[in-house]
C-alpha cells in the first residue's frame, strides 16, 4: 500500500509540475505573439509590474518594470528592429508551487541580421498569474 | 489578537528568509575562500553534483557538474589566471523554503587585468545543503 500511495504521490507531483510548465510556457507564447505584432506593451505583460523587477543584459542591470519597458521601446523603435522573435531550447525547472526558472534561447529574424542569445528567466506566481521577476539575457 | 498573530507570522517569515539568505551567503563565502586558495575542487562544492547542473556563460551552455569542473580547470590552470575573486552587489531573492536566486557581480583581480561580470545563481536546498543548480554568468 505504501508503494501505491508513493506512486500516486509522485504522479500527482509530476502532474502539478507539468501544469506549472504549461502555464509558464503559455506566458512566453503570449510574449512571442505580442512581440511579433509589434506590441511591446503586450510583451511586457509577462514581466512582474514592480520596481523590484530586474532585467540583466550582458553587463548592465535595469531595475524596475517601467525602466525595462522604456529600454525595450528605445532599443526596438520600429517593426524592422523588432523582427520576428522565437524562443527555443526551453528547459523549465519548477522550484516550488509558485516559482520556476526557464533556460532558453531567443532569436530575432530581421532583414539584415539574426541576433540570438541565451536567457534564464525566474518566474513567480502572483494573483494575476506567472510573471518574470528576474530576466538574465546574455 | 489577529493583528498580533499576523505580525508574529510576518516576523517569522522574515526571519526564515534571513536564515536562508545567510545560508546561501555562507556557501558563496566558502566558494570565494576556496578559489582564493587555488582550490577549484573546493569551489565546486557550491554546485549541485549532478549531470543536470547547468552552467551558462555568455552564449554557451555547459551541462553537468563534471564538465563544469573541467571547464573551470581548463580556463584557470594557474594561480595567476585564478587571481583574487570577490562577489559584490549581491541581491538574494528567496523563492520558497528550499529555493533562492542570487544576482551579483564577480571580479577577478589579476596582475594584468580585472575581469568582471554579472551572474544569476539559482540555488536549491538539498540534504547536504544549499547548492547552485543553474549558474548564468555574462
Amino acid at each position: 500500500m505504501l508503494i501505491i500511495f508513493g506512486a500516486i504521490s509522485v504522479t500527482l507531483a509530476q502532474s502539478k509540475d507539468e501544469k506549472i510548465k504549461a502555464d509558464v510556457r503559455k506566458v512566453m507564447d503570449e510574449q512571442v505573439a505580442a512581440w511579433n505584432k509589434g506590441d511591446i506593451d503586450g510583451f511586457m505583460k509577462g514581466y512582474w509590474n514592480s520596481p523590484q523587477m530586474t532585467f540583466v543584459s550582458g553587463d548592465s542591470v535595469t531595475k524596475g518594470w517601467q525602466p525595462t519597458l522604456e529600454r525595450y521601446k528605445k532599443s526596438y523603435d520600429s517593426l524592422a528592429k523588432m523582427g520576428v522573435l522565437s524562443f527555443t531550447d526551453l528547459e523549465i525547472t519548477v522550484t516550488s508551487k509558485d516559482s520556476a526558472v526557464v533556460l532558453g534561447r531567443f532569436t530575432l529574424v530581421r532583414e539584415k541580421d539574426k541576433p540570438t542569445g541565451l536567457f534564464t528567466l525566474n518566474f513567480r506566481k502572483f494573483k494575476d498569474g506567472w510573471k518574470i521577476i528576474i530576466d538574465h539575457t546574455s
